[in-house]
């Protein structure tokens, strides 16, 4: 069954202290080619019968986002695109 | 240019109270046909040349994610892939 994925991240122009310090932080493990490191959230909604776009826009704007700092975006992931892409 | 893109999320066997919360309050929204919400975490890393996925694949192990009760997933992303999906 397909389940529905919302990232939600900062918009670019909001600092991302989270991000900033994993980013000061990769010098000393020898990693000197990363220029910025952004941090958000994934959620991931299953449906009981078929995924609901829409539905899950409106879960995302009232429940799951700050749309005054943040942005969204919703999507279909097939539920084997998961353990694929699994490293 | 591409970014990597670092999905992680509690292992399936892992109990989300973050999520449970998110979808206890669902019905309260009108929202009764989501079996599942699981919250993880979207980082977005930039190289300043090549986007190196082995590289931040480390990075991953060793700052984002705690392996013990997590999973994560490493891919590339087209910049303007997230402008296109945004909602």
């Amino acid at each position: 069954m397909p389940r529905v994925v919302v990232d939600v991240m900062l918009k670019p122009e909001i600092l991302d202290p989270q991000g900033q310090a994993v980013a000061n932080a990769l010098p000393r493990l020898g990693v000197n080619d990363v220029a910025s490191v952004r941090i958000g959230r994934r959620i991931e909604i299953e449906f009981t019968g078929e995924p609901d776009l829409d539905r899950a826009r409106e879960i995302a704007d009232k429940l799951l986002a700050n749309p005054v700092i943040e942005d969204f975006t919703v999507r279909l992931v097939e539920a084997d695109e998961r353990a694929e892409a699994r490293s």
